[in-house]
């Protein structure tokens, strides 16, 4: 089996960045197989990319090495990390990139990434993603023991991200991100909803716009209803069946959101 | 030879969904070859998934797993399929994404996709992409034979797409779709236009826009000319010569195309 | 080791062309890596073209393949190229795709892709990306001698793009790039700015706006404020640290700057 390198980063689409890092990576495991994870995390939105790695990269076969670069901090103090959190493994920035992940999952093995021998020889002070993580992150595929990569540590940087709140009958939270299909993301999760009744005496709130009933799928309610649903990803939404609820509703992430029953 | 497999969809570009689906089929089978399509067919448009397919996946090896998720119906009861078509495999939801490449050539296998001992062990009711025909391509392509995944089926659900018309020496139809250069892709294809005389007696009108003749190659007439030619995906276009004629002409998909001699 | 070939073309994200380039590579040579370096050329570039295959190619394991497909004069008597610079090599037509990298490097080998039994049996007028490159390309990648593809050649053609002057104690240039984080990449490059002064004794000017001092990494000055430093490509940039220089200057490429001490 061929190791597996992933990348997420918040060059864009079509990066010659990101060719650079597969580039160098390639340079050092030929074998590597790399996979684009996304590169359209919105520019230096730390929370945006901590949410791509908790969702993408848990699917991934055990041992997968995940490199992810938004690092608005490059050329500052800031540290970089190798953290191993459940069965995969993490190469990026200590900026809260790994903020959603260390919460699900306690990290088993952390060390700082401050070892320059496995460096590119000529580092840049913008670009550390091709000159220190890329090279770090295909050493590591090919067999480097991570402890030779720095200092152990013994925590991670949180995560500077808001939760919804859940106090008595009544959760508060916002839109945190528009899907391409228009669907509201909010930042309440199945498991904030634990006892909270699916039926029509829940209602949701987003807004000015009003629906009633947590529903499974879309198929559950006619075209052109507003529903609100546990998406795939473990997070309430709201959409409107076989349209954009961000185009129909005009709303943006940061909009509140609010569960009453 | 490592087994190939292709994804289509229309979850945009650097979309988690997509990631999640490349780390279910390679936790299944380590050694496949993923290769990306499209992800940017426009949501929820099963003709364009169509035209995407019949254009682009008839290139890739005798054998080739393509997986498509264009898929407003999950959590319907419309049926998942697998079908050989040509020399290429397919599974996707039965909903007439196949419908081009079945119209040009007869389907030479087709099973429903229901036994779900080859599926993941939970299915979400939102995403069968990551959820079902992942697990189920990866698995094909590591040698399950199609007869496990459910009963043989007679057809698939044709495409409700639009054609041109050809009558005597008039063909109708319009344009379908604007590429990246802006030309204006149209439903005519090369076959409806056998017989067609190519020379000034050919007139091609859109919108209030008119050329006389159709040619082979957008260096046949100077810049800035609008000129009809067809295209390399064998459909009748309309380009301006080194420009963009979707934004010198303002046409928008579904403005008609007609065709006289 | 497998072979590499990379693939760069003005195509856009998504497109089915590049997924039918993809297709034929790997019919012919099933294990290929294929790796993506850019469909987001800006349509018919040829200098952004240029300017992503210096920037890129490099970094890649020595003796990879470059396939580039920035082709405007598709069907006129262009001639497409094999070339060899530094220690990598490259397949594009000869339209001065590789003018950044041969001022760079002398090639060392250059031949014309005239043989056409290297080709696809049938090539349309419109796309030699899919019917003449791709299977050269993957030819290549199996080992086919570049020799046998055509007719050595002397030189190729040069690219036809702007650079800054450097005049006595002044250098004249001009935006040439946005990078998805609103920087302003100049054609200023490093080596232009050799025993330019790096402190508060240099002026640099871009429309309206100026600012003092050259520096090396956005953090060396305060959130909001404009600096100028050369980036991990070697150009000189203008950015606003932690914010957009595009948006907030409202600077489109081709604006002017100079740098004056």
């Amino acid at each position: 089996m061929r190791p597996i390198l992933t990348l997420t980063t918040d060059f864009g689409e079509g990066s010659r960045y990101v060719a650079a890092m597969k580039g160098v990576a390639l340079s050092i495991a030929p074998d590597l197989t790399v996979v684009d994870i996304s590169h359209c995390v919105p520019p230096q939105d730390i929370a945006a990319g901590a949410r791509v790695l908790v969702e993408a990269t848990p699917w991934f076969p055990a041992g997968t090495l995940h490199l992810a670069v938004i690092d608005p901090g490059v050329g500052s103090d800031r540290r970089i990390v190798y953290a191993e959190i459940g069965d995969q493994r993490y190469v990026c920035p200590d900026n809260g990139l790994l903020g959603l992940l260390a919460v699900e999952q306690k990290p088993r093995k952390l060390h700082t990434v401050s070892e320059a021998e496995y460096w590119l020889p000529d580092v840049s002070r913008t670009f550390h993603g091709r000159d220190i993580m890329a090279p770090v992150a295909a050493r590591l595929c090919s067999g480097l023991a991570p402890e030779r990569l720095g200092p152990a540590i013994d925590g991670l940087t949180p995560l500077a991200a808001a939760r919804g709140i859940r106090v008595g009958q009544r959760i508060e939270g916002e839109v945190v991100e528009l899907d391409s299909f228009g669907n509201l993301i909010t930042n309440i999760t199945a498991e904030m909803l634990t006892g909270v009744p699916r039926d029509l005496s829940v209602t949701v709130e987003c807004d000015d716009h009003q629906t009633l009933g947590i529903y499974e799928t879309y198929a559950d309610q006619p075209p052109m209803t507003l529903i609100a649903l546990v998406g795939s990803g473990g997070a309430l939404e709201l959409a409107i069946v076989e349209d954009s609820a961000a185009i129909m509703l005009g709303v943006k992430a940061g909009t509140p959101v609010v569960v009453r029953w």
